[in-house]
């Protein structure tokens, strides 16, 4: 097999993409706690909130009370998504390390998720990246659909590829590649990720945000990881979800993905354990019941006790 | 990305290794309808019960009223677990295609799981494999825990090899690397298929039977197909487990296996459509609500509709 990076990063978007979606209000003060726990668990980046309006999204209406009062970490980069320049302004107010930019790769989700056409997004972008230029802010541009849309099938890679050579001209820090609603497999993360970076070249990072709706988030992390991809997002317990594919699960579990790259001796700076007390949380924070595979296992070398009568059976001297 | 087969085969294992432990008795009825349902979905093989005692598996105590009832459909072969040189000569009686002989790697999974020292179960293997090419019936041999043991932890791929070595050369038709409390990461998988493959040659087929436990089985059968594993087991709707690893699921998901394979334009034979079908139906089958996000999501090119209000406000011609 051949291998990919041996350091990667993982960003934690559940505070933002998951809780944006929660049916239940988090107070203020269990967000800040959410985040503050997870900057102990060594991840790069943590999307801590969207500085949308309040009506949008009631969930995030909270965004500078949490920016404002979280502890800042050394080394953890604290980043926001802005959908226009107002929020980019607030977002520059409460302390914002980066943002978070998106529009969607397929015209009918950008219509749909965003209310404007390609065109609109476009040029909006295009002049948040100058204003964030000015203001010595670095901008990732997050591509929704990029590996398919729930309303128009497949998406054409050299329309991702030319969106991503757009932003990246215009002087976006890094591209992420969105698999929204969980369409994406693994020759195809393969494929588009080799082809994308050969376009940009080394100096512009790549991160995928992948879903496991169809169960295969993982096998296409380890394809983009394969292609030399080192960030990947993903949310604590899996959280999030796209309101407009029924069935679509969450994100990728960030626990997972933190999982299987330690199994494989790729360091990512996450260290799992205080992790997993954060997803044993979740269910209290959230408000919810959640499973988690993970979480009731445990990693991969916890160990049970033999049956008790093994020793009745074969004596003490077993194996 | 380096690609594997273009053609692999998928076994179908739900019949017995799910339904063996599912609390609620199938009605005998309902397994020949459910095999036969199968049937019609295009697995190379099926397998369909296990010639063990009654007092061991109540749930498959009627394994020989299952195998005469069912429907052989050409080209599908139907294999059967036997634990003994008893339970062989039953499964020859109810004429089983090929059998599946099973034993540990590890030594403590082995006396709990099968209540004998390996040093027995291999006594008992050998003798097996001499009776099964005396009567011309082709015999696999699955390893358990090849990936790691609940009880023990890490397991030696060296003892893995030998195994399959010894069982190779004793005239076994196949090997199977099972990870029967998933706890298998992609590069290992890599790592054990490819030097096993060296050891055993092309002549020697090698299965893989992964569980999802910690959301790695795609990743892993991916790492397995790249290493050019042109078989996998599966259970469909994911049922199946491990009594002895809490927190242990079920086997990987038969319609997740083929969905991935099929996006990556790899031929298994397994038509997605009608195994859904049998997806929907097994909450009825089995007497216990399932989730199951594949069939929920539909496969990755399910669209959906835009929503009402993108005409009204973009106009008509959109996208």
């Amino acid at each position: 097999m051949n291998g990919g990076p041996a350091r990667i990063e993982l960003n934690e978007v559940g505070p933002r993409d998951g809780l944006q979606i929660e049916p239940n209000f988090v107070a203020t003060e269990d967000k800040i706690a959410l985040v503050d726990a997870l900057s102990d668990c060594g991840f790069a980046r943590i999307e801590v909130t969207s500085f949308t309006s309040a009506r949008a999204i009631p969930a995030l209406a909270d965004a500078e009370a949490v920016m404002q009062r979280i502890r800042r970490r050394p080394g953890v980069i604290y980043t926001c998504l802005v959908p226009n320049l107002r929020g980019m302004e607030r977002a520059f107010e409460g302390g914002a390390d980066e943002l978070n930019l998106v529009m969607s790769v397929s015209e009918t989700h950008n219509r749909a998720n965003l209310r404007m056409t390609r065109e609109q997004s476009t040029a909006q972008l295009l002049a948040m990246l100058e204003r964030a230029h000015q203001a010595g802010v670095p901008c990732n541009v997050s591509l929704s659909t990029a590996f398919g849309c729930p309303f128009e099938g497949e998406v054409a890679p050299a329309e991702v590829e030319r969106l991503a050579c757009l932003f990246a001209g215009a002087g976006a820090a890094g591209i992420t590649l969105c698999d929204t609603t969980g369409m994406a497999y693994p020759t195809q993360v393969a494929q588009l990720c080799d082809s994308l970076a050969q376009r940009l070249g080394d100096a512009l990072p790549l991160t995928l945000h992948l879903h496991n709706t169809r169960g295969m988030a993982l096998a296409n992390a380890l394809a983009g990881w394969q292609a030399g991809i080192r960030r990947f997002d993903g949310a604590v317990g899996g959280l999030g979800g796209c309101p407009y594919a029924p069935g679509a699960s969450g994100n990728v579990n960030s626990e997972e993905l933190a999982h299987m790259f330690a199994c494989m001796g790729v360091e990512t700076g996450v260290a799992l354990s205080p992790l997993l007390d954060v997803v044993g949380a979740l269910p209290r924070l959230v408000g919810r019941a959640l499973q988690n595979q993970l979480l009731a296992a445990g990693p991969r070398l916890r160990t049970h006790p033999a049956p008790d009568w093994l020793d009745e059976r074969f004596g003490k001297s077993q194996a």
